[in-house]
């Protein structure tokens, strides 16, 4: 098969000269060395990434992947899957969590919907359309996507991060849309960090104990019908959903381009594994904005080595936990570029 | 002594009609029930506190009182008493933490000065001069205040929450500056939760080991010296600082106003268990902000039975990590008013 290109392009290291300066300034403003916390190491890192010594977060650009899932009918979501596509157009009209928080930060929101079973009402404002079918197989019984299709689906993601790069977007966010993806989500993760599922399936939307019980079964249906393959792009094609699938090849194509991203939930978190499985450097352009109530989202935090800004029991997706989070990487940002030194305020150092 | 009115002003309950308005509203917006998490919490609660169905914190009051310690003449502090008053320089030309904070959120900042050694311009702009004293007295040997200088620091606390009020503030931040007020907060600490010292003295700004070890030594010294009145007025004349005690006549006089209250570090949180301790009713108008790095921080988080909605190591004060988390306030708030129902966007419920 024909490789997209954000699947191997290369990703820089962010500039480690730049992360110096910025460490050096931190160490000179007016305040305690090493005061403020995680907004130092935050203003330090986009620094590095945004090769600039005034760091900025003002331009966001928030792409939500949306699919259907095959493993729908296997009965393991608390919604209905027409839901996904009459998100779609909840998104567009601006009634969802993700349009309410990216009108709040001014950020540009697209949604790019790659296939869902229900009808989505043609010409919606923002609605990108890379439909590659209405569903992907049920991963309990059958491959989610054949090579073509998860091909698409990367590449999909990578044009949102170049649409992001033409709009100088200097953070990127990307959410999903699918009803039914914890459970394509938990597979994934359960063969990425060879746990059981058990551990990594949770109520999703809104499971009774015997849903997941009954989730956590399907699963590993899933797990017994893959084969023994488990680079990064068999067990998308094996296990994905397309929205995963973008979310990892948008991420690769934001690395790539020098943007940094903000990592939502668990299911883009595993998006986001799956890529630092294929290409590790992608690790250095991920900051992480919150813990979700899924409850096998820790250990895929953990196998990131990632500890995320906010814990306050969201579980929603859409990016809706990342967009919660930009307000604390633009405060770390004015604070380091707009506070006073001690020189230049004439206020006394340690003694 | 002449009380101030604050010290006893009835103080409200929240209006639980409005929770549960706001309730039953979070149970039909375009989301799993629950997935907002504690940003379903906070609207629930700015609802009730605000007596209104559409919960807004666009107008935000943060007083930042500053004062010295006579304590700081036992070496506890690593940086030199006369930063108090260069901070407040700092502050009115935006050059401090707090000012850079307070700008990004179009926020009313204002600097309330109880009295410093350092002298402090004339006429700086956003400076209220409510003058007590140079310093307190060092509690290590003496009492900190009279009763004089207690009720006018509280005194000068309602008095903002009043100007909070004049300017229509939905809600009420604090903030502290005072080379040397750990070592008051922690003394403070130790009586109202029964702690040794060891348990409640922490770096500051920057001691090291043995900095710590001398701070706890002259902190068991205040609480030898101090008699067995553990009234909140005894403690806070004995143990306090002028901004200290301005902190805890301010959340007193928010709360009896009507207006939330959003809580700091360290420093802020020892303001406001003494504030709850006169007044239980005060706990239900708190939201708090964050975990400071200072370790006794903890301990009276517990105390006020409270979980904070950051942690991001910060141990700055000023009001800074209040002020970072205004943001996650203005989030919940706008999803509450701005997302479309599941009727009004035709999508459909839980199966």
């Amino acid at each position: 098969m024909n490789l997209p290109a954000c699947w191997t392009s290369a990703i820089d290291q962010p500039d480690h000269k730049f992360a110096e300066l910025a460490r050096t300034r931190q160490g000179v403003l007016t305040k305690p060395p090493g005061s403020l916390g995680r907004l130092e190491e935050l203003a330090i890192a986009l620094s590095a990434q945004q090769r600039s010594q005034t760091p900025a977060v003002d331009k966001v650009h928030i792409s939500v992947f949306a699919g259907d899932h095959g493993v729908c009918s296997e009965g393991i979501s608390a919604f209905p899957q027409a839901v996904t596509a009459q998100m779609i157009a909840n998104f567009a009209h601006g009634g969802a969590a993700i349009s309410v928080l990216a009108k709040q930060l001014n950020a540009n929101l697209e949604v790019v919907n790659l296939g869902t079973v229900g009808d989505v009402p043609q010409g919606l404002a923002g609605v990108i359309d890379e439909y590659i079918a209405p569903a992907t197989g049920n991963l309990a019984s059958e491959p989610a996507m054949n090579e073509q299709q998860v091909a698409a689906a990367l590449d999909a993601g990578d044009r949102a991060a170049e649409r992001a790069a033409q709009n100088g977007a200097q953070l990127f966010i990307g959410g999903d849309m699918g009803i039914g993806n914890t459970t394509s989500a938990a597979a994934l993760a359960c063969l990425l960090l060879d746990q059981r599922p058990e551990q990594l399936a949770g109520p999703g939307t809104g499971l009774n104990r015997e849903g997941v019980t009954h989730k956590a079964q399907v699963i590993e249906q899933a797990l017994i019908r893959h084969g023994s393959d488990r680079s990064p792009l068999a067990l998308l094609a094996s296990l994905g959903g397309f929205e995963i699938a973008a979310l990892t090849g948008a991420f690769l194509g934001a690395a790539a381009r020098g943007i940094p991203v903000l990592v939502d939930g668990y299911i883009v978190s595993v998006a986001a594994l799956i890529g630092v499985r294929q290409q590790p450097a992608l690790r250095d352009w991920l900051h992480f904005s919150h813990r979700s109530a899924e409850p096998g989202h820790r250990l895929v935090l953990d196998a990131l080595a990632a500890d995320p800004l906010l814990d306050l029991g969201m579980r929603l997706g859409e990016g809706s936990g990342a967009a919660t989070a930009v307000p604390l990487l633009r405060s770390a940002c004015v604070l380091h570029n707009g506070m006073a030194s001690f020189a230049d305020a004439g206020v006394s150092g340690a003694s």
